[in-house]
């Protein structure tokens, strides 16, 4: 018997098969773009030749760290890969489709952030080489948009890919092989998201610690053993990670419009959702070209339009292509239910205004997102000014903006949701206009990944310009000009990242549900005898104690990645002093400091940690389950769901508010640098890092992986519960391994200590 | 038609009539047992006419800021009284019964929180007085903790006599008559809770700002103008607020057994509930006067034993009274459903079994709570040690500290949800013993809220004691002991008060739904005809959206009292900073301070600072409920009981953590007092500050609020939904008027502006 949301009957058309293809050839030719930007930037000028060894130190860093973190994670993907294959299946072709498509997920997920990280290493050093030249504003914005280009083609590029693939393969089977391309996708970016966020912020917040803080040293003064690592971790960090966390994204969306698609529109619902991402890589290849700013313009304003024109173009072919391709009534629709064949309503229609709403969301959003942490709105400046009161009322007032943007964030992607919802009176229509809206988003995808590497791009490039010391003067001032904005755009995708994570977990959600009834029949329990909890879920207090656990295992998630930064960064403050008291030389500036030594131990550390964090995103869900159910289990997505999307635009928000605020303060104001009012915005920052680029974005991922991995496992729980194949013992015993590897990874990594805790009292004051 | 947790057929025997009594008669009891430790706190010595004078100050500004925010609340009293008349209801009798108990309800929160404040205001000065004497310690710890014992008594007095008198007057109405009762404590709670807490941390923040900060003079300095309002705050906060909070939790908790007994217990269902608290009456008198410190003992331990040995007595007698007033199986009860007499297992083990879960949860909280926040533990130790890297690490370690106990505070809870709710295979005896779990953990609340009242009490006396100069040496020593002491008492208090919320608000939420399905029959809408987002729920977007929207409250709550309380703050660092400048004779100590104003402008902000996240409370489920409907605002209540504990309890621990950091730090250690680190942990005390007593408590009567406006506009929304009474016209109006008051409110709080940002910047120089 089949799920209601997969068609095993349902076979394509010429046309439509013709069309998958079509698809697939954009896909391609969305790669070919990105071949093409990538020569672009990799021909322009590297520098002088103290440049280019300090982006080669980079370079070799990054690199080391991403194939020492595949290794580490290989044995992991291979042990998800097996336990995948043993979960429960259709057919043995489905079963194989979806553990290979999981490796092509993770793979591909893997490959994106390799390619983020190569690229903007490479890229880095140029865009502070173009800064010197004359025209240098132009040339500088423009390699480090480009090379955000390249990233974002390849992920629209190979997420597209992927999608189309499986469809022209697996055709009514598809959805559940998604769901296996889907979860490694958002597996490895997870981990990737999480490893990377450690490294970078625990070489940042270290090398403040000693360099800014004890020392007072510059930034990326290259005495600080700690730099090279810095700047590494914003390539594997802000570069890798958000790379393939972007990708994850993409994929997951559209794993959820393909799962949904079949149930409401029948065929046509498998080709749209690849429909609208097709035409969004047009629009991304607009929206990367026609980027430049104009003469005195900041930066930000030509990022900004760039996105609202591609918006709009998007928008526009979108409605027509639905118009053009979707019937007027569900009775037009070939393959849906009778039931959805009587369903009144104009899916062409519905499919438009989801698109759209799903476009004007993310306008929203990046207008939000702007106002809250973007230096020339109030509450940036308001920040800024509690500086001259003192580092407390910073932190207070970064945290009320951070409750506050999170509150209307929430608030405009809950009513795109509820406004998607509306479109229908059929829940499986509604479900599906739901991930549509998710669609829409996605056409913003490329422009908003080129954004988002736009940032840790300039960022290095300022890094590196400053350490070389070889770009003064006007150079100078483009690099920190463009670092600025990077700042924005970086808080920007964040919460894009997190509207799609909704959107596609809210889809995911009723593809949970699915998975529960479709195994219900399967087990022969008439749906008249299905028990309370599995229909009546919302109103039991089990369900709700699965609303406070999934809640519990985002703030747990978020307290393991802030500790795991300061944990790293007191190992880092450590290595450095040590440098420095058995060196003087580093200190007059007659000696290298061993900058691979702190690279190494980032990288060690940063795999240790992401250890405890990644468990628990699996296993979670899987304790939840076969420990209290389908209900609680619902009840613990939605949880996680909720207190995920306000928490990680809370972290994001008050992160990128205290950053730019310190930035307002470095600009003169209240102070200026050096004053009391600065050393306030500098430990607001330094509060802020380990939120806005470890624990924050993670949770985007971290909701993704759990509702895949719930949908994956539902058959198996409804399986040990209910029918002939019932058996208490295996349920439980399952839930019990699954909380005993997760308590004994937490104590394991409590037992590690807090390093920066057990610095002796006299290393503080010696150097 | 009767809801199926009412029964207005239901009559009690003779018997029970006179056990009702018998428990009202231990309730007046409870009273008379205050009274007369009441006399004895009153009989001890005021000390120097010096510290009579300033205990005279603190007890003018708390009574001033009492009366003048009951004239302020009594108007929105009257408002709701009338809106709560208007709602649908059984007969005029409920109707009058619930507006009147409503009054009643509220009345006895103002008249608990305005009897901790007078009373506190009296005995700060004897303790401090006591400490001078030989035996100092012993007698100003007995001093302070009857004084507790005092507010604890009256507490549950109240609470166990209003409750029996509802039963006793209108035994099968009473539920609907008690949710009226427990909405006026709870609204009124809030609102002291509020209010109080931004008075006691403007006034707390401000002070230490411009004394400890700006001019370097010690906390409590005479000098600074803001040292009453200080003070006052204690009270009025600490106190009052805090009474107020306890007492709600009390009744509501009460109220939810009571509603769910006699669906689950017939007749005895409406007995036991007020057996047990009763029971509890007793032990709380024991607790009371059992603890006194052994010489050389830590106060704490003390008070922990205290609390151990009655919560052993209570669960004791709770089990043999459960085996002598409950049968051995379900149909030994009289008056309940067939169904339920069907039910296998035994009343009387469930109930004494879901008792001692409540009471173990006590303990285990108390532990927890204990462990993360007092000076003895590994937590607090390590964020003290943070303190040499600087504020930022601070502020982290608390950040995470605050995640993890939050975690751990949250499972423990739902642990003890679940448990009690595995007790029966129907969902209706299961919701009761979630409730019975409720009851159990109120048995101990008598001594929770001596120990709690104790706190500020003692920090009151050591800021007389420093103000007046009139008690140094080993009298010193003793109050800072036992303020120190208090910290901690006081973060376990909110510990458990917010555990009692979850169970309360678990228990409601099944009277939620039985509202709705009353409701919905009243309506003639066969459960058949019922629509989907009735009752399948969870799996729907549009539930999730009211999960999000319940999450997005409590962090819009949070959000605006953090910023009321710098908002505040900021005016009275310009106040005082004012009085410095215009006055130099203050800092010279020729000139006395115009305490008063500030007090004023405390008095003013706070009560004006109220009224938004007051609305928020009462109008967004009325919003979400009337706009969106019943099945999102079950989501919506799920959400915000779930990241409300998360986030209560973070906020608490976290704040409590730092402020105990501190006073390690204080204590000699990492530096010491006037140190680098000991100026970090001040940074993490004040951030901590409207953490732990501001946003975080008040998120407990939060939730109940919620819960039940929902629990009484449940039959408006379906009446105005389905049915011959259906009128979209209506429900939507009803949502829009409360969205546009909320906005309204909310924009109204932003225009004010945050006053320390305002600050312009010569004001902070000069002084």
């Amino acid at each position: 018997m089949s799920r209601q949301f997969l068609a095993e009957g349902l076979e394509l058309s010429g046309g439509d098969r013709g069309l998958v293809a079509v698809v697939a050839v954009v896909a391609l030719a969305a790669l070919a773009v990105g071949y093409v930007l990538l020569r672009e930037v990799l021909a322009a000028g590297q520098g002088t030749s103290k440049m280019q060894d300090i982006a080669k130190a980079v370079q070799e860093g990054a690199a080391a760290y991403l194939n020492r973190q595949f290794r580490t994670l290989g044995i992991f993907v291979v042990i998800v890969f097996v336990l995948l294959f043993a979960l429960p299946a259709e057919d043995i072709g489905e079963r194989i489709g979806r553990s290979l498509f999981f490796l092509v997920g993770a793979g591909f997920s893997a490959v994106i952030g390799y390619l983020g990280m190569w690229l903007s290493t490479r890229a880095n050093v140029r865009v502070a080489a173009a800064a010197k030249e004359s025209g240098g504003r132009e040339k500088a914005m423009r390699i480090a948009f480009r090379t955000g280009g390249v990233v974002g083609m390849f992920t629209v590029g190979l997420g597209l890919f992927g999608a189309a693939l499986v469809v022209f393969v697996y055709v009514g089977q598809a959805p559940r092989v998604l769901e296996g391309f889907g979860f490694g996708a958002a597996l490895l970016a997870m981990f990737m998201r999480v490893g990377g966020g450690i490294f970078t912020k625990a070489a940042d917040v270290g090398a403040d610690l000693v360099g800014k803080v004890e020392q007072g040293i510059p930034e990326d003064d290259p005495r600080n053993a700690a730099t090279i690592a810095d700047n590494v971790g914003d390539n594997v960090g802000d570069c890798a990670g958000m790379a393939a966390d972007l990708f994850e994204s993409y994929a997951v969306t559209l794993v959820a419009s393909l799962i949904l698609g079949t149930a409401a529109f029948g065929a046509k619902g498998l080709l749209f959702p690849l429909i609208v991402p097709a035409i969004g890589v047009l629009t991304a290849v607009i929206g990367v070209y026609i980027t430049s700013a104009r003469t005195g313009e900041n930066g930000l304003t030509a990022i900004n339009r760039s996105f609202y024109i591609s918006a709009v173009i998007s928008a526009v072919l979108c409605t027509v292509a639905a118009f053009l391709f979707l019937p007027s009534s569900f009775a037009g629709l070939a393959g849906v239910s009778e039931e959805i064949a009587g369903t009144p309503g104009n899916p062409a229609l519905i499919a438009a205004v989801a698109v759209i709403i799903g476009i004007v969301l993310a306008g929203v959003i990046l207008w939000l997102t702007g106002y809250f942490t973007g230096t020339e709105h109030k509450p940036v400046k308001e920040v800024g000014r509690t500086s001259l009161t003192g580092a407390a009322t910073v932190i207070l007032s970064g945290i009320s903006v951070g409750f506050e943007s999170a509150v209307y964030t929430a608030l405009v992607i809950g009513g795109a949701v509820y406004g998607a919802f509306l479109l229908s009176g059929s829940v499986v229509v509604s479900l599906f206009a739901v991930a549509l809206a998710g669609c829409g988003l996605l056409t913003t995808v490329g422009v908003i990944v080129a954004m988002d590497t736009f940032g840790p791009v300039s960022d290095n490039a300022q890094g590196i310009a400053e350490m070389s010391g070889d770009v003064d003067g006007e150079g100078a001032q483009i690099l920190t000009e463009l670092d600025a904005v990077g700042n924005t755009t970086k808080a920007i995708t964040k919460g894009i990242a997190i509207a799609t994570a909704v959107l596609a977990a809210t889809a995911l959600f009723g593809s949970y549900k699915d998975a529960i009834e479709q195994a219900l029949r399967d087990v022969q329990v008439g749906l008249g005898e299905v028990p309370v909890s599995f229909t009546n879920v919302v109103f039991s207090p089990n369900v709700l104690v699965g609303v406070i656990i999934g809640a519990a295992v985002v703030f747990m998630f978020s307290g393991l990645a802030v500790n795991a930064v300061t944990r790293a960064a007191g190992a880092i403050v450590f290595e450095v002093r040590r440098q420095f008291r058995e060196n003087p030389g580093i200190m007059d500036g007659t000696v290298k400091p061993e900058y691979g030594r702190v690279v190494d131990i980032c990288t060690k550390d940063s795999l240790r940690e992401l250890a405890t964090p990644g468990l628990l995103a699996v296993l979670a869900p899987i304790a939840v389950g076969f420990g209290l159910g389908v209900g609680p289990l619902a009840g613990y997505l939605a949880g996680a769901i909720a207190t995920g999307t306000l928490m990680a635009v809370f972290l994001a928000n008050s992160g990128g508010a205290w950053d730019n605020a310190k930035k307002l303060v470095e600009d003169g104001n209240h102070g200026g640098k050096g004053s009391d009012a600065h050393a306030a915005t500098v430990i607001g920052d330094t509060v802020g890092d380990p939120f806005k680029d470890t624990a924050g974005p993670a949770i985007n991922p971290l909701i993704k992986v759990m509702n895949l991995v719930s949908v994956l496992i539902a058959p198996a729980i409804v399986g040990f519960s209910v029918g002939a194949g019932e058996s208490a013992g295996i349920r439980y015993a399952i839930a019990i391994v699954a909380v005993v590897v997760i308590v004994a990874a937490v104590v394991v990594s409590k037992r590690r200590g807090t390093a920066i805790a057990d610095t002796p009292a006299e290393a503080t004051t010696s150097a």
